[in-house]
């Protein structure tokens, strides 16, 4: 299923079904419909996660209310949120390695310099013997087809073309194998990204922050699809820009599964319903990489395929 | 003023005045007591934060009421819980340079080297010109006199000695001087951490994870103290293991002031109510610095001179 939260005319946040491309089930009021009362689990995404299998099942029991006045048309009377519109938290893990390695060599070129950069060659180091990741501002998320104003103190604009995994259950000191049942759903993610206030903030040795944490800076969408209706190891993936191909990537090219990530984050550590799990970039995934940073006006239009495209335009 | 949330027999969260060290007034079930009806802005911190000055004053107002069925004996009746037991956000900044250089000219010993590490070098540079931060595990957050249970995985068990700012107002592209009347009050903050963890995520460049985002890693308490009746920049800081002080420091020694980390945080970047913004670690404040890791069965204590002592148990 993809599930989406979506807005109409009256300007609420509402729970829906993707039916087709671009019609959307609104699930409250069809359990209106069908049941003649509303449903707490379809109160919002942040509810139907924690509703876990039963808000699933009660949603899939939905798919076929037929009044007319359950459905919109995306772009038409519904606009896209993103799907969680408020995460309970986002970690962004670096582990395709190719990205990392790619972004290295870019960033040698650019320089000048006969060897990558000394904080590479430990990044490279370290990624090969533990996840690593940082958190991301959980109030910086956007959804598809919103405007990115970019931030005045950076002239050096990026994408990073990712999937996040979303969180269903509460899960602490957990095995790759356990942790699978853990994935509500995945979504598409662009971690959009201040590539000169990250150089300036990598020496501080804390993580990325006002170069990943601007308003908007994390936009998701268009969808969740959820974890049995997708294979997160088998996706092109794929970025645009103004209608122009720039990254092509496959998801099997991961180092880490999203099941090795949470266990690692879960060891001595509650991870809650409603939390996101990013990738990182894919190899060749951002603009560093192909030598084409972001301009006003630039549409980005991130693609997974069996999820769908999450579109963005740049704002100076 | 000075703010706690507390728990009592029957298990709720609840929203209490300190009124002396260990008098606790309930404040819903005073304004019930003086107005015969409960009150939305005191149903728990947040919403209080979330009510600005008219909670504050409502508040105010509450602090005669003297019937004994609102007051609670903490340590008796009443248990003190993270004084915002779920904040919105977790920045922490590293606000002392003589942290830094003390943790650096440790860690130089401990290695036995000539000079302090490049990764330090950095850092310390990064810090002259611009505040460095990361984000911490929001759900890591523990009350005051609770257990640590340390992780399995690190053995270099630390404390740190820091103030926190809890966020009263959203607040977006602000100055220093506008961002003075966000701050809703402080608090006492030990950011438990991990230092063998420390140091193998250190390479990774993007921040401490597992070093420090354990459950109960982020601990805070006793109160909030509201910002009319605190000065952060003059009050003595104090750590003590065992009841024997290691760590004293002033918060005089800060480099950068809340309202310029706040400053620097909202360019481009909204920050919202009941985020918090940790001011790093006082120059000498953790055990690293003192040569005094933590062992099983130790108490630590951290007092900030006006807000109170934070109380913790390692448990290993």
């Amino acid at each position: 299923m993809k599930l989406v939260t979506f807005r109409v005319a009256d300007g609420a946040e509402r729970l829906g079904l993707l039916l087709e491309k671009v019609v959307v089930l609104d699930l409250q009021r069809a359990h209106l419909v069908a049941a003649g009362c509303g449903h707490p689990a379809l109160g919002g995404m942040q509810a139907l996660i924690e509703a876990g299998k039963e808000g699933l099942s009660l949603v899939s029991g939905l798919r076929d209310v037929a009044t007319p006045d359950c459905r919109y048309e995306v772009g038409v009377d519904a606009r896209l949120l993103a799907p969680l519109p408020r995460p309970q938290q986002i970690r962004d893990c670096l582990s395709f390695d190719q990205h990392l390695i790619g972004c290295a060599e870019a960033i040698r070129v650019r320089m000048d310099l006969a060897e990558i950069l000394p904080r590479h060659v430990s990044m490279i180091e370290t990624m090969k013997s533990r996840p690593i990741y940082y958190k991301a501002n959980r109030f910086a998320v956007t959804g598809p087809d919103t405007e990115v104003v970019w931030p005045a103190y950076s002239q050096l604009r990026d994408y990073e073309l990712e999937m996040a995994a979303v969180i269903g259950q509460r899960v602490k000191n957990v095995t790759p194998r356990e942790a699978s049942g853990s994935i509500f759903g995945y979504t598409v993610f662009n971690d959009f990204s201040a590539r000169d206030t990250q150089a300036l903030e990598a020496g501080g040795g804390l993580g990325p922050a006002k170069a990943k944490d601007f308003d908007n800076a994390n936009a998701m969408g268009p969808c969740i699809v959820t974890s049995d209706e997708f294979d997160p190891y088998n996706a092109r993936m794929t970025a645009s820009i103004n209608g122009e191909v720039q990254s092509i990537g496959h998801s099997s090219s991961m180092n880490r599964s999203f099941e090795e990530l949470i266990s690692h984050i879960s060891q001595s550590e509650t991870i809650y319903p409603g939390e996101i799990i990013g990738s990182g970039t894919v190899g060749g995934g951002c603009g560093l990489e192909q030598g084409r940073l972001l301009e006003d006006g630039d549409v980005v239009e991130l693609e997974v395929e069996g999820i769908g495209i999450l579109r963005n335009r740049i704002r100076v």
